[in-house]
């Protein structure tokens, strides 16, 4: 068995209507909570609730709804700075992927100064990388995707740079998540299938990155299991409670999975693809998945097989180990038709003049993943993968 | 879904030759280490090696070897008053199950006083649960048995009340557990047989207990996968450094488990015979699993069926749910056979005097594993299991 360090240290409340622990949780840790709501609650008697649940528990708040898809610096740094002015002691955020990562930055650099961007890892510049933690951060996933609700990582957006780049620092792991699939009830089916593949994705390519371990790759396969059990029901019936549980838990199993084994190829092409097009981290994913498989085979033959034992049982019966790799990108094209997810990079409009421009920021800004794939990557490869996903 | 908590702090840091970063880790906390090692370590070269690297790394350090299987409530005092004299800062420690609880209640009393006897959980009777942690904790087993190393549990003897209880408290949770197979090599046969049962009782009950949840099932039933597929290796050849490996990696998944779900009937009646006998506590799990389990069908059937999948699953191949439940019982002779584990309650000297004193044990300092047992359990059935076990 090989060495590795593992690290878990988000408390997970998880449940339906557990969403009512989250005034009695804040109190906890504070008495001035800095509230990040998605912008879709806007106005909701979601929100309300949330509020004056805060309040009844004697938790002032200072709200903040400025998030947007693959948030940018500049804003978040507008944020640090209404955290600070309020002297809060705590920060709660009710959202999607781009709420957590906003109100991770922002618990993060309200205690320790500058700007979000400085914090986030670029290959060859400085990082800032504090080791002592940011505000207590409570965290309330609104759909199953990003498991950024157990990962300590904070995609940060830069528009006047062309760059996505990430906080990747333990201290700024979630001090308390409360997973409640109600609200996630109301995501729309495209929503719900595309970040639940962004939730595959995580699970996968932790299971198939030269990170993985022991721990890791129970939580991946789990992840996966759960994944592929729930995934057509939630799209097809979003108010079936069981199934939106179960998704749930697959994205807080992956997010673990992939913050102690890293990502690899899929979300190095994904990721510069939002930076350039601001296309859905999710959509951005499943663009790519099945032509990264085709590409790395027969690498990870091994791994591929058993992602297709967990995606299709019954499809693969009886199949070779390297029969039943071969099978995955067919079957991940057969899922994605049951999901009704029709996409790839041109759609999301990446044009062909920007592919040097995009290959630089993978080797820079996600090089990190690059090196994990189980297959070597160079500049051409990208080439040849991206083409292929146009 | 059902809606539970989930909380798993501990750093780890799985491999071999991972015991070389003691040092280096233990200085990260502080700069004069409690360190308590296990006596079987006195005048070793390991201990003179943990000593030297603690001093190279800038770590002053009380050495402690007070330790001694189920841990006595006056020794760990004894330890306390040693560790607050010398000011020490961070708490380190070698050793099996008994010198880890026995760190871990010195961590936690030098910090909030008092004796570690009022911190443990007594129905009835009132209890220290501070909120706030003791000192930094460096755990290092040296046996994959009790999963100490990955729970927030102190079980401590009184031998004068005649009771074994236990501190419950997430802030005793390790800070960081350094997990090397190699230093596990030297265990002899029969402790690796019967730690190991220890680690699958873990699993095995935290799987059937009504305290189990989607968390605690996924590290149960990967602990339990990785015991039946080691465990027979590891004691028939103690230096296969892989099947130590997997075994030690089983118990810390064993520990979340458990910690997270609970435990159930057999650490009940083990834990008491541990009080009455000093039984060793992996032989006094041995000795009631397979009655248990007969006691307890048809209840819990499911999961009893699942396990036995895992514990032989060419053996059970073809049959119904309930044909394999029932097996389990066989299952678990059979293997107790290949391990050459031979215990029963009157070998460990219990009489059938002491019983109702031991039914009143029960029910008082571990009534709340008999409430999660699968099947409502009297005190009379308690008798009747007991009677089977001798």
């Amino acid at each position: 068995m090989k060495s590795f360090d593992f690290i878990f240290p988000t408390r997970m409340r998880v449940g339906a209507d557990r969403m009512q622990e989250l005034g009695v949780t804040a109190r906890e840790y504070g008495t001035h909570a800095f509230v990040v709501l998605d912008p879709f609650l806007k106005g909701s008697q979601t929100a309300a609730s949330i509020l004056e649940d805060l309040r009844q528990n004697g938790v002032e708040h200072t709200v903040y709804y400025d998030v947007m898809p693959n948030p940018r610096n500049t804003m978040i740094d507008e944020g640090i700075v209404l955290c600070r002015a309020a002297k809060c002691d705590v920060v709660v955020v009710v959202g999607g992927g781009s709420a957590i990562d906003t109100a991770k930055a922002i618990a993060l650099v309200a205690v320790h100064g500058g700007t979000c961007w400085e914090y986030t890892e670029r290959a060859g510049e400085t990082v800032q990388r504090p080791s002592t933690p940011g505000l207590p951060l409570i965290v309330c996933p609104t759909t199953a995707g990003t498991g950024s609700e157990t990962t300590a990582c904070a995609v940060i957006n830069n528009p006047s740079e062309v760059r996505k780049c990430t906080i990747i620092n333990p201290v700024i792991y979630p001090t308390v998540s409360i997973i409640d699939p109600k609200i996630m009830l109301s995501v729309p089916p495209l929503l719900t299938a595309l970040t639940g593949i962004d939730t595959f994705a995580h699970s996968f390519e932790a299971f198939i990155c030269s990170g993985s371990n022991a721990i890791s790759d129970m939580f991946a396969l789990r992840s996966m299991e759960l994944f592929a059990q729930n995934i057509r029901t939630a799209v097809q019936n979003g108010s079936d409670v069981e199934a939106r549980s179960q998704l749930a838990m697959s994205c807080a199993m992956g997010g673990a999975a992939l913050f102690n084994a890293g990502v690899c190829l899929p979300h190095a092409l994904g990721q510069p693809l939002s930076a350039f097009t601001d296309a859905p981290h999710g959509g951005t994913l499943a663009a790519c998945l099945p032509q990264v498989i085709e590409w790395t085979l027969p690498y990870a033959q091994d791994r591929f097989a058993r992602v297709a034992e967990i995606m299709d049982p019954m499809g693969v019966q009886g199949m070779t180990i390297e029969q039943k790799a071969y099978q995955l990108p067919k079957i991940m094209h057969a899922l994605y038709q049951d999901l009704d997810v029709h996409v790839s990079f041109s759609g999301y409009g990446l044009k062909l003049d920007d592919l040097d421009a995009f290959i630089e920021l993978c080797f820079t800004a996600f090089r990190q993943d690059i090196e994990k794939h189980p297959k070597p990557v160079t500049r051409e490869n990208i080439r040849e993968v991206l083409e292929m996903c146009m």
